[in-house]
C-alpha cells in the first residue's frame, strides 16, 4: 500500500512516518506540506534519516492522487477541500478535527465555519466501533485528549457505574501544541514549568468528549475540562472523575473494566497499586490505564497515560487504518514504550 | 532575632534558610539535622555560599534551645517531641504535618499514631486567621497542596458561590516529595513525565483541604484529590473545582474574588483572560490565581500556581512568623519570581 | 537613582527588572521596546507582578531621557544609535556586543556593519578592572559565554600557568538565545536534546574571549569554542582548558586560584572534589569554579558554572554599575541560588 | 536464538529488552538481576507490558545456561565470574567495563582489583573490527563514552588529518549512571541544571577512549575528557577537537568523513552546516555526526550525538551480535528516533 502523508513536516506528520518506516504494509509515497514545500524532509525531520533527502511537494489534489491511503495532519479547517478532491477508491484519514463532530452547532461554537461533514471515527475501543471502521474509506482521527478521556472512561459509563457528571483535568506535553511559533511554546517559558489554558469549558476537544462518553453512556454526559501544559515534549495524563453510582464498590468497578478491556491490544488496566506515568507509553501505541473508587468523596477515579502523538493520534490513526484495510489491527504498532 | 532550623539539610531547610538570608530581621542560628549532622552545610545546600562552611549539628533540645525561633523541617512525625521540650518565649514552627488536623480521628487515619494536637494554621489568607497567627508562639505550616486548594477556593465557598463538591488535580513539582532516595524520584524516571499517585483519596493532604474548606463554607466540603508528579524540580499548579450555586455569573465570580483578595500582600487574581504558570511564582512567594464559571458544565473552576517551596513552605512559614513578631508580613519575603 | 530599560519585554531586560526591584539603590522609570510598546510589562513578565501594569513605550532618546542610568538589552546593533542621543551625565549600560570589541576587524568579521566603538568592559573581576569602572559613564557588559571563560581562565593567565591554546565546550541554557521564535527553540525540539551550534569558530563571542584572556596573558590567546543548547531555561556550564605550562601542578594551579580569587564577592572556588552544577548559582550573581590539572593529558582544567542571565547578563551589568555610581560592588545583588 | 539478560531490571537491561522485543532473531529467555529477584518485570520495566508478568530470576549459571546468547548487563567487576560458566557454545555480551581493556595496568588505575582479560571490542565501525566480531564468542560492549567518541575521530586519526592530542567535553542524559540511588541523580537536583563530574582524567572511559584512538592512529593518543550530566535521560553529546595535521582544509577532513562512513548502516554524517542534536538519535541505534576545521584555532572539531542507552549500550551490543551470529548487523535495530 502507497500512504501519502500531507504535513508531512509537522509533528503528527512526522510521527506518521516514523510508524509507517515500520510497518510492513506500507511504502511511503508523496510527503506534502506547505510553507516547508520545495525543502528536503530531514531538515525539519532530522530523527527520520531514511527520509532524510525526500523533496517535500505542495498539499494538492494532484500530488496527493494515486494513493492507497492518505493521511491529512493539517490544520483544522483545511482537509475538508482537500478530502473532497480524492475519490472513495482512497482511504483518507484526517488527523485534524474536521470530521470528528456529529453536531453541526457544536462545530460552529468551537470551531466556527461551516461543518465538513462526519466520518467514522477512528477509535476502535470504543463499543461496536471496529464494526464501523472495517468498512470504512474515510477516518476522522480522535483528538488527543478525547482519546485519553473515552478510554478511561467508557467502561464505567458503558456498565452504568458512574453519573454523567464528569470533570477532566489533563496533563499534556508541547508537542500537542504543534510546532507553532509562539513565545508561551518556547523552551524557556516551558521548561520548569506547568500552565493552564483553555479553562472553563472553552478547549475545542470538550464536545468530542461529550459526545463520546454521551454515546457509550445512554444518556447526555457534560464535562469540565481543563487542559494543562507540561514540561515534556510528548505525553498525555488524564485524571478522570465522576460520581459513583449507587452501590459501586471498588471491586465492582475493577471487573468492570477488566471485563472491557479483556482482548484489547493496546490498552492496559494496570496492576492494583501502580499508577499510570506518560513514560509507560512514549512512543508506544498503548494507553496504561488505572481505576478506583475514591470512597470518600463518592467519585470513580480513572487515570490513563498516552502519547499524544502515537496512540492520540499517529499510531491510533494507523490502527484504525489497519482495520479499515482489513489488516490486523496490531500491525506495525509498537507496543514498547522507550523508557526512561 | 535568632533563627534555628531543624531539618537544615533538606529542601524545605533549604529554601527557609534561602528566605532568611534575604530576611532583614533574621539571624541565622543553629542548622541541625539527622543523617547529615556533623558535615557542612555546603555539601547539602551548595546554592547558599555565604553558609558553606557552616557545620550541622543534631536535632536535640540543646542545640534548639536559646533561639527567638525555632523552624522544624521534619518528617511527619519527629515534630512534637522536639517540640515539647521548647518553652512558650520560643515561636515554634512545624513545617511538617504533626499538628495541622484539629480531628484526632483523621489523624489516625491518615497518618497513624498519636495525635500531636493542634497549633494555629499558618495560613493568614483565610478568614480571621491573620488575628489568630498574631499572638500564636506555636505555628502549623499548611501543606502545600492544602495551601494551594485553599488559596484558590476559600473566596467561592465564603461567598456562597459553590456547592460542598470539589475535585482537585494537582501537579507538583519533585520537591515536594523531599530528598528522598526512591527509584521514582530519579531523574531520568521524571524527566520526560507526568504520573499520578495517591488517587482516590488516599493523600494525607484530603483531610487537610476539607478541614480549610469546611471552616471557610461552615459546611462539610469534601474533596476527590489527584495529585501529580511533573517534571520540574519546584512548583503546584492546582485545578480546583466546584457545582456552582445557583444564579452565579462569570461577574459575580470574579468580583467575589476581587473583593475576597483585596489588599492580599501575595495573593494576585490575574487579569481576565490569562491563565497560571508556575513560573510565574518560582522563588517567590506569591499565589497567581484565576477563575471563571464553566457554563457548559456547571462548575467554578479556579486554578493557582505556587512555588510549593516558597509559598506553599517555606515562604508561607515566614510569613506567619513575621505575623507571630509583630513585624510587616510581608517582611524578608520576594514578590518577584525567577523567569523563565 | 532612576533607572530606564530599553527592551525590557525580552529576558535581559526581565533580568534587569527583577534585580532592581530587589536593589535599593533603584528606582525604575521608563520601560521601553520595539514591538512591545503600547502594551502592559505583565503581559510579557507575569513574574515581576509589582510592575504588571506598566505601559512599555517605544525606545527613543525622549522616552530614556532623563534617567540616572539607562540600562540597554537591545539586539546587536542597535544601542550605538540610541547611545549617542545620551549625555554623558547618563551612565549608559549596553547588555548588547556593540561595545565590547577593540578591534574593527573582528567587529566587521563576526558582526558586520561598522563599528560602534569601544566601551569599559564591565567584568570587575579582571585585573585593573574595578579602576577602570569605578570612573565610567558608559559600560559594555560582557557576553555570557565570555564572561563564564574569562572568569575561569583568567587566574591561570594571569599566573602564567597555562599555554595560549585554549578549548571552552559550554552548554547554555535556551535563555541565552532570546525570546527569539525560531522552531529550534520551541520547548518540543529543546526538551530531552542537547545539540551543538556555532561550532568551528563561528561564535561571536569567540573574538571577546580571545580579547579578554589575550589582555590577561600579555600575549594572544587563541580559542577553540563550541557551545551546546541544554535542556534548561537558565545557566552555562563552561568546560575550559589549555596546555599546562611546565612545571605546573595541582597545587600551585588550586594556589594561585585561591589567591586570583581573595575577596572576590562573586566568584567562588569550590572546595576540593566538589564540581560546578548550573543550579548553584541559578538566579545569583555568583559563579561557582572549580579548577584541576588532567596530569595524564597535560592540560589545565577549569570548569565554571554561573546564571547566564544573572552574573551573565543583568546582574553583572548592575555590579560594574554599582562601581561606576560609587555604590559598594555588592549592593542589591543576590548571593543565593534558587535550588532545587 | 534464546537471549537471557543479567540485570533485567536495570536501564541497560530494559533497553535490551525493549530491543530485543522488536528483534525477528530472538526470543527472550531467561531474565535475572541481583536484588531485584522474585519480583515481576513489570515493576521495574512498566514500558514493556509484554514481559511485565514475567519473574526476574537471581542471576545465576544455572538460571544463563541454556541460552544461544547471554547480555550481562551488570555493574563492573561482576561480569568474569558469571563468563566463566558459561561454555564457548553461548555467546557471551558484556555490556559492562570488564573485558573492554587490554592493559592490565589501566584496569588497576581506573578500575582496581585484578583484570579480567580483554574480549573483542564490539564497535564494528572500527577499521577491521567488523571480521574480529564476525567470529566472536565473546563481545566487550564500549563504554557509552567511547562509542562516541571513537566514532567521531576515527576518521580524522585514520586519515592522519589530526594530532594525538585531543579534547571531550561531552553531555549525557542521567540513564548513564544506571537507576543508582544517589542524591545528585534526583530528579529535584538534575532537571534545570548541568553539571560537572569526574574532571582532570578520572572518568574511567578515558583509557578506552586512548585505547581505542591510538589503535587507529597507530601511535599513543592521548585525551583530556570531561563528561558533564545534562538535564535529559537519555542521549550523549560528545564534542570532539584534536589540533589540525598540517594541511588540512574543510574540504580534505569532510572527504575523508565522507569516505570512511561510506556504507556505514548507523553512523550519518550530517549535510553540511547541520549539527547535532540528541534528539535525532533518541532511541534510534544511530549516530549523528559532523565535523569541521576551526581554521582560526587551528583544530579539527567533530561533534556527535547518539543515545547512551541504544547505539552507546544495547543497540550497540545487538548489532555485534548480528554479526557474531551471522546475522545481517542491522537486524532489528531502529535507524529512527523517537522525536520530538
Amino acid at each position: 500500500m502507497r500512504a501519502a502523508i500531507a504535513g508531512a513536516s509537522g509533528y503528527a506528520g512526522g510521527e506518521l512516518l516514523r510508524l509507517l518506516l515500520g510497518h510492513p504494509g506500507f511504502e511511503i509515497g508523496a510527503l506534502t506540506a506547505a510553507s516547508s514545500a520545495g525543502g528536503r524532509l530531514g531538515t525539519h525531520q532530522p530523527h527520520l534519516p531514511q527520509l532524510a533527502e525526500r523533496v517535500i511537494e505542495e498539499t494538492t489534489a494532484d500530488t496527493l492522487a494515486g494513493h492507497d491511503v492518505v493521511f491529512l495532519a493539517l490544520p483544522h479547517g483545511h482537509s475538508a477541500a482537500v478530502a473532497a478532491q480524492l475519490g472513495e477508491e482512497t482511504i483518507v484519514v484526517d488527523c485534524g478535527a474536521d470530521h470528528r463532530l456529529a453536531d453541526p452547532a457544536a462545530w460552529q461554537e468551537f470551531y466556527g465555519g461551516e461543518h465538513a461533514g462526519t466520518w467514522p471515527y477512528g477509535l476502535p475501543e470504543l463499543p461496536g466501533q471496529r464494526e464501523i471502521l472495517r468498512k470504512a474509506t474515510r477516518i476522522a482521527v480522535p483528538g488527543c485528549y478525547p482519546t485519553s478521556v473515552l478510554l478511561a472512561l467508557s467502561p464505567a459509563f458503558a456498565a452504568g457505574l458512574a453519573a454523567p457528571d464528569v470533570v477532566v483535568v489533563a496533563a499534556s506535553g508541547t508537542s500537542g501544541a504543534g510546532k507553532s511559533l509562539k513565545p508561551n511554546l518556547l523552551g524557556s517559558e516551558v521548561m520548569g514549568s506547568v500552565s493552564a489554558y483553555g479553562v472553563g469549558g472553552g478547549h475545542r476537544h470538550t464536545p468530542e468528549m461529550e459526545q463520546g462518553l454521551s454515546t457509550v453512556a445512554g444518556q447526555p454526559v457534560r464535562v469540565s475540562f481543563t487542559p494543562t501544559l507540561a514540561p515534556m515534549s510528548r505525553g498525555i495524563l488524564a485524571t478522570c472523575s465522576a460520581p459513583a453510582a449507587p452501590g459501586v464498590t471498588k471491586e465492582s468497578l475493577r471487573t468492570a473494566y477488566e471485563v472491557a478491556l479483556k482482548g484489547e491490544p493496546f490498552v492496559r488496566l494496570l496492576p492494583e497499586g501502580t499508577w499510570p506515568a506518560t513514560a509507560m507509553t512514549y512512543g508506544a501505541n498503548t494507553a496504561a490505564l488505572q481505576v478506583t473508587l475514591d470512597e470518600r468523596a463518592g467519585r470513580v477515579v480513572a487515570v490513563i497515560a498516552i502519547d499524544n502523538l502515537t496512540k492520540g493520534t499517529a499510531g491510533g490513526a494507523i490502527q484504525s487504518v489497519n482495520l479499515a484495510l482489513g489488516l490486523p489491527e496490531e500491525l506495525g504498532l509498537p507496543l514498547t514504550g522507550v523508557a526512561p
